[in-house]
């Protein structure tokens, strides 16, 4: 106890926090002093517990997997569902006229990932009309749990596309999210939330000529002041485009208050965005295919965190 | 697989949704049908990663426990920090004159949970000016989680005052929230986002003679219409307090939709300022003494929830 309520921390948050109640009687400032490293030590535990929590959530995740890797046979058409095979072979039920017999051989669901990615009605990342010609050759959206060690964790965003895909050379097109467990060190006794992503990587497109979904082209129309004479220019200016995303403001050296504003907010987008796919829109992925997750999701916008509305009851 | 692809559920999902794709093909209406029970699969998993996050809350719960313990001694007084009781027994020391030592013997933080409760700023439950006549005489708030089982866990918030306080006969008044882990079964593809708190009761206070705070006598003048006497009556009016908190709205057998909107927005409230106390306020009481709590909250409102921001990795 005496090495809690001693340690040098006390100096810390005496120093860092005085203007509150530095005009306090000696003997509440060293009660609170006491209080306030107990406190940095609850967060400690809390950081502690959290490794725990990604521990378990790790050895969960093959089983997760399962159930994903088998939506995914169904979406991609590697596999069909059994009652369908058997509604196929039975060729002589009247219902299924020819036309549909010729529908049912065509395989998997078409679009499905884009059309997940347009009932997310995301406002930093809605897609555009020229995305879906590309959004079109998307086959998978994955995200992979990188294996958690004591400081951080991570995970990975995997955009599959068909290699028919004529605008860029990768198949996969990645976005690494990096979580990190402690709190900030410099303020050990500011409240501490859990782990936390603080950034994120996007992976390099490699876009095929004239293809380039974030640029357009534009000729423009140059008169000589002089001569009068007219001359045309090809210039390049970007545009809105879902891949973006793919394009992550990077931090400097020296943290993220070095990063311009306008930067900040575009990684803060970037991580709202890659935390919504994990753990809201990929684990349901059918339903907003459906559209009906986003019917449910509308309903209760207030309570879409996992655990937080209820069942991280460790004090 | 094909248990689950043609599982009954098939049948329910298909009516409960046929709106959003009965004019599908039947080979796509099949697809996803597969689908979607394999999204029910999924959120079966959920409920069972959420039982063993739960046991992992309960297990850690000692731990956080104890550290509260040392807290609680500190700021009820049972308990001085050491380093202040070195300070104490230097009476050499110039800087605390005869006042200071004479102060530094009163014990423990006077009004801390009044001080502490003042500080969340609660939209629902402010503090009135009465209540604080009452709350002064509060000296803890304590979080005990109940064992978890398989249907349910729960928690209850015990609010303990002091044996001299004037206003009711209770030494602790408590409220018990119940905490369901399961999804609503009639629609198992309905989106499953964790366990949640579906109902909460308070404890009953018994108010000593002119003590109420929830009610305010007045005195009504009623003039006879007819032969004009005036006669004085005494009436009693509701007012806001408090202590409102502990008069939960009860739940008919029939559900909650058989509630009152009133009713039903009073339960919002009540679990809602639950979860706050217990996953928010309790864990960092020191931080809203002091008022830091509140600062450090208002700066990252977005992110309160624990697990939610990003250590949810289990998809």
């Amino acid at each position: 106890m005496a090495t809690t309520e001693n340690s040098p921390v006390i100096e810390n948050l005496h120093h860092s926090s005085s203007s509150l109640w530095s005009n306090c009687r000696p003997d509440i400032q060293r009660r609170i002093n006491a209080l306030l490293n107990y406190q940095v030590e609850y967060f400690r535990l809390r950081v502690e517990f959290h490794r725990q929590l990604q521990d378990l959530q790790y050895a969960y995740n093959p089983e997760f997997e399962r159930i994903i890797e088998r939506q995914r046979s169904i979406i991609d058409g590697s596999c069909e569902p059994k009652e369908l095979e058997k509604l196929i072979n039975q060729s002589s039920i009247a219902q299924i006229n020819n036309q549909q017999t010729a529908n049912v051989q065509r395989k998997g669901l078409e679009n499905f990932w884009l059309k997940v990615l347009k009932n997310i009605d995301s406002y930093d990342y809605p897609i555009q009309r020229r995305d879906e010609l590309c959004l079109k050759y998307l086959s998978d959206i994955r995200c992979t749990l990188n294996p958690p060690d004591v400081e951080t964790s991570s995970f990975t965003l995997e955009f599959h596309f068909l290699p028919t895909n004529p605008f860029f050379i990768e198949t996969i097109l990645t976005k690494q999210y990096r979580i990190r467990f402690e709190s900030n060190n410099i303020n050990p006794y500011r409240s501490y939330d859990g782990p936390e992503v603080d950034c994120c990587y996007g992976s390099i497109i490699t876009w095929k000529p004239d293809h380039n979904l974030t640029i357009r082209k534009r000729t423009k129309r140059i008169r000589n002041k002089i001569t009068g004479q007219v001359r045309f220019e090809c210039i390049e200016e970007p545009v809105k485009s879902f891949f973006e995303f793919f394009s992550s403001p990077t931090i400097p050296t020296n943290g993220i208050h070095e990063m311009t504003n306008e930067d900040q907010i575009r990684l803060e987008a970037d991580i709202e965005f890659g935390l919504l796919l994990k753990q809201r829109v990929l684990p349901r992925a059918v339903l907003y295919y459906t559209g009906e997750a986003l019917r449910v999701f509308n309903d209760e916008e207030e309570d879409d965190d996992d655990e937080s509305t209820s069942s991280d009851s460790s004090r």
